[in-house]
């Protein structure tokens, strides 16, 4: 398995999820701003991948910081937190490292600078090998949802691509492969950018998991055939109400999934959660450039001046969710509770939760 | 407005729809199996262009038969009709085509071989003039379904391009903007063969109609963002109870319109009604290459040796669909009804259509 990101000599190195699987390139960034560039250009991206990058950039931007004084130190290190958390802006996951690393900082003020420095970078490897060990908590968490025999359909790369490695969606898969049983995947290829096409397919490929792909219009087709056994996505924020954000498409796949009396499910780690959000609507969704969608390899797809509305994710109310797998278990409906459950969050919150 | 085919120094012309709207090339066909190929190939597509292709490809072919007798030449001409029937299997408009003509070739049974042939190309000339009138009727019909503001998302193309002229949904939505309603399009690009993003996109840019692309994946993140007035597609075959085929996707575009209460209208000529079927479980689905899922100019999208399914459409149940816009008017549900008064069907049929 291709490792997502790795750190080598003082540098990050990002598989580039652009070029593959025709190509594999390694992308190394020597800089924040690097790695800031590489998670908005997506060739890093995954709500846990781009966690895991930002607390690795975080690490290297730390080392630029000349200064023995703690307040300088950490006055940077906040700004430097501040950019790289608006690199992209749908997945929680990314503030939820920064936020992690930043608390490292907050509580090392009596230490040295260049103490905290090797702590901060060790903690981006914690942050990227706790990573891996949830995801195989999440798939063994999802395995008793996957009946021998199942057909399940993905959307996207929930993979180990889209994490430190095993995946979310596609760990549950992978782990209900690895336990014997008979599974076989349908990959929405997932336009615009086709990660299910190109980094799904790859995953499934070497794992020697039985799949085909199908356009992402084909969904429905398959679930009223009853070729479709269970739907499961990743997630890029999960509101305290169960409200999903994922990559576009997962709204619709859920409203025809739940039409058909098939079980969707959503896999993610506790990051995912946001519980500042009382229900997706408050969810910010990023838009991003009409080209994407327009074009292919250099080629104008449509006329030329053809616009395009690229929304890259969209909401999925809870009630269309079947249960959320997560590194705790799996979290059923009603979400306000069981996710406030798993979280360890007291009932008596302010009106902010009501 | 580019034909999308005509009849020129017996050649059939036909304007070749997989390279449009990069590049403006006719295919020139000579002989009946020139036009079952561009047909099959998708050179010419959409259920009412494609049966004004299937007229004038039996008056190319009828030229050929050799023979003064009116047997012979009524054989031949039978098996010709089965040839192009069998281009391609879901839209009805084609062997309804091949029927009408045959029909001309029986009810000419004695005149001279010479005679039918003339006739024949007259009406392959008179289904071509037909159709064009047809949509402009449903395009009148159609008129008050759409309020003035209206934004209406359509998918693949029904337009000029995929009837003689003038298009069944793309024919509403010009019929409105050349009445004067502010409207406003939001195309779904039609994965794989892009439909809507290549012809859609052009003609409603030729008339200066304002509009937008997304990917099909988009389309119920703007329906319930309420961005999204009504639905209109054109369709391949309707069976007798109102159940509908059309492009891969309409299908999950009309069950989100539903779940968002959003009317899903269905605009054809009465050519496209299957009155053999009782429902469209028995409406024949094209299943086409992988090749046009995984492959895109020469780019292979996915990792080597990744396979697709590729079904061409699929059946939207007519439970979610509004109305179905006809030359003869709207009909409404029950579709059992509606569809035999404007056929004209007796009720007392046999036990087939129960």
């Amino acid at each position: 398995m291709i490792p997502t990101i790795r750190w080598e000599n003082n540098r990050v190195c990002i598989i580039d999820q652009r070029k593959l699987p025709q190509k594999k390139e390694w992308l190394v960034c020597r800089s924040l701003q690097d790695v800031i560039a590489a998670i908005r250009e997506m060739a890093i991206r995954g709500a846990p991948a781009i966690g895991v990058a930002a607390a690795m950039g975080l690490a290297l931007g730390s080392q630029t910081i000349k200064t023995e004084n703690y307040g300088t130190f950490r006055s940077k290190f906040l700004k430097m937190g501040q950019q790289i958390k608006s690199a992209r802006p749908t997945a929680v996951n990314l503030r939820w490292a920064v936020e992690r690393m930043i608390r490292v900082v907050e509580g090392m003020f009596d230490r040295s600078v260049e103490e905290i420095k090797k702590t901060i970078r060790k903690e981006s490897q914690v942050i990227l090998e706790g990573d891996i060990q949830i995801n195989l908590m999440i798939g063994h968490n999802g395995l008793g949802l996957i009946p021998d025999g199942a057909t399940i359909l993905t959307h996207c790369n929930a993979g180990a691509l889209a994490t430190g490695g095993y995946g979310t969606a596609l760990g549950v898969i992978r782990a209900a492969h690895e336990a014997g049983k008979d599974i076989r995947v349908i990959v929405d290829e997932t336009r615009p950018l086709l990660q299910g096409m190109r980094l799904t397919a790859f995953e499934l490929m070497e794992e020697n998991i039985p799949f085909t792909v199908i356009v992402d219009s084909a969904a429905g087709y398959f679930m009223r055939k009853k070729m479709i056994d269970l739907v499961i996505t990743g997630a890029d924020r999960i509101a305290s109400n169960g409200d999903t954000a994922n990559k576009i498409g997962s709204y619709q796949l859920a409203v025809i999934a739940k039409e058909n009396k098939i079980p969707f499910y959503v896999a993610a780690p506790l990051s995912t959660f946001d519980l500042d959000l009382e229900n997706g609507a408050l969810i910010p969704i990023e838009e991003r450039e009409p080209d994407e969608v327009v074009s292919f390899a250099g080629h104008l797809l449509g006329p030329e001046g053809v616009d395009a509305l690229n929304p890259a994710f969209d909401i999925t109310p809870a009630g269309y969710i079947s249960g959320i797998i997560t590194e705790k278990g799996v979290l059923k409906s009603p979400y306000e509770n069981s996710i406030r459950n798993i979280l360890g969050v007291k009932d008596d919150r302010g009106p902010k939760m009501r």
